[in-house]
């Protein structure tokens, strides 16, 4: 951690320094449990991304309620939650580069860890960097099924790659990484639902025809908070990649969540930040810009102010614009929600968690910055 | 730092691991010296702002070209500039709350330090801190010339709280911040210079009050890299506030510079990134998405393929298209031009310092996160 904490233990919330990323303990708790409740009976296993949170205190608490290890999409990231305590990690994510594959191979030897791949002269590298070393390692083959960014085509494309796995002698072919990750932020839940349809129409042909081939595939994984209980009740998914849900940020709460069935989480995480100039009644500046809270999916929300909005942001400042009876004075503190909370997160070296209006905890976001 | 940097002095770029920050060094240093002649004769002096860098490598090279001392936003990040060998900082910005007076007051002690203000309140704290340890601060008047964000009212608003600072026993008024940065992203040279002139015009307008009211303003400080030239020939301010034009970033590079006597500056500052998937010829996944490089202003742009865009961006990934006849396969690496560069490098712990394609330094970004 290069930077202190905004708040000691104990302290009250209004107290603490701005701006800083809060952790509502109560909500962010109910969403642990709710998720994990959803899947009560589904067979179906939850493994969260930790690229969410960066953070081991939250992965441990993730496992102790039933999470079967995490997701990274870093070897660096992977290598934060190993040196927290995670055992298990899948980097649902392809690692490419002599550097890094040194690096993933030398994390397999502490935890178990499993690697996506999606390009036959990247197997052929994960191969020849596993000889070098001696070590076994399991790779999944990625299928693109609708999210268009990483991914081989379904089918006999993802058959070949699953088959030049299994005919390296130090790869295991261990599975399908299918996340669809278009589906997401799809608004509609009848969207999201048809969506993911379609994706496990594509894990289907793509199993039945490693099937046919001789490749058993007994793991596919995938999925996010916007979709994972369309993947749960698909018979096909072993496992859940959600994230985001521990937090539930201003972009998933656009999506609609009332159909029946599917759970709803609490906003947990917040910015914490300060009037620093109230320039106009109904215009005032807070100290939570750019540097503070991502705008890449919109502008943070106010919590808490119906009839406040959150206008603008430049780097270090952002514009609250006033629309109704709500006035703020120079030195009020307030609460954001973030557009996104993933590249949030990965602004600050702290959660500062709090419950009933107190500082309970300060858990380090150990992999802020692992990019590599 | 928190983690350890990307590459190894003397390492080959080619070598060099993604994704990461880098500093083209001769174009970096071109556009110090740039600056600093373009500014010779006009007697207007340079305080840069270290928002944009965040690192006393930099800071200090700007002070031996002729650089005054650095101006910042936060406290924490002023705190950072002081501990890496710069003494004389502008905090160029409202300081609100006990918990940074406290600091403020602290770090006045060991350098030069001035801070804005733009309201009776917070004057009123910087007093009380003050006088509580027996100290004097230099406390200028932040003036709205037309940015819109932060300020009070240029003329008698201004005054007003001059009056104030004047009347405070531990404070000096110090002078006016008068900062344009609605002007900065103008694209064109004319808006520019015609947001500059009223911005000049309302700066007089409130010297020559503060002048009737007895009360001597020999310090006007404001500019950016978008404006600079027209404030500095304006015989009204005394030191510019540049800070992206050591850097020039995609969206800087979108404004007009070509009226004549503008000096330009060159692209410095780079992500360099692996294509980690080609899953189709005109479409390839590269490793730097949102946590790499900041989308606000615009995706960046990729450094010497004119036939090839970056066209979205998600956490740990970003897609190019491919218009021409360039193709990359999986493992190439090339250079991006973030589209903002102060939330972009806000990103990383380390700067890597490449000449003639080989790493030559590495310097740390100590005020990086530094949001408090």
């Amino acid at each position: 951690m290069t930077f202190r904490p905004a708040a000691a233990i104990g302290m009250l919330l209004a107290d603490v320094d701005t701006p800083c990323l809060l952790l509502e303990l109560d909500a962010f708790e109910h969403n642990l449990k709710r998720l994990m409740d959803s899947l009560r009976g589904t067979g179906v296993k939850l493994r969260p991304h930790a690229k969410s949170h960066k953070c081991p205190e939250i992965a441990l608490r993730q496992i102790a309620l039933g999470a079967v290890g995490v997701c990274c999409q870093k070897v660096s990231e992977a290598e934060a939650m190993v040196a927290g305590g995670v055992n298990d990690v899948l980097i649902a994510n392809e690692v490419v580069g002599a550097a890094k594959l040194e690096r993933l191979i030398a994390l397999a030897q502490q935890a178990k860890i499993r690697v996506c791949a999606d390009d036959a002269g990247n197997i052929r590298d994960l191969d020849a960097a596993t000889r070098a070393v001696g070590v076994t390692l399991d790779v999944l083959v990625e299928v693109d099924v609708g999210a268009h960014r990483c991914g081989v085509a379904p089918g006999a494309p993802a058959v070949a790659l699953a088959k030049q796995i299994t005919s390296c002698r130090n790869l295991h072919f261990a599975g399908l990484q299918a996340y669809q990750g278009a589906a997401q932020h799809m608004r509609k839940v009848a969207e999201r639902r048809e969506a993911i349809a379609r994706a496990v129409e594509q894990v289907q042909t793509t199993t039945r025809m490693l099937a046919a081939a001789g490749i058993k595939c007994d793991y596919v994984t995938g999925a996010g908070t916007g979709s994972y209980m369309f993947e749960a009740a698909s018979s096909v998914y072993h496992e859940l990649q959600a994230g985001s849900y521990i937090f539930m940020d201003a972009d998933y709460a656009r999506n609609e969540w009332t159909e029946s069935g599917i759970p709803q989480f609490e906003h947990s995480l917040f910015v914490w930040t300060t009037v620093m100039s109230a320039p106009e009644k109904t215009r005032v500046i807070v100290d939570a810009g750019l540097k503070a809270s991502s705008v890449d999916s919109g502008m943070p929300r106010v919590a808490d102010y119906s009839d406040v909005d959150y206008v603008k942001a430049s780097d270090e400042h952002g514009v609250l614009q006033l629309k109704g009876a709500t006035r703020f004075k120079v030195g009020a503190k307030l609460k954001l929600i973030p557009g996104h909370c993933d590249p949030t997160v990965n602004l600050y070296d702290w959660y500062v968690c709090v419950r009933n209006g107190r500082v309970e905890a300060l858990w380090p976001i150990t992999a802020r910055g692992a990019v590599l």
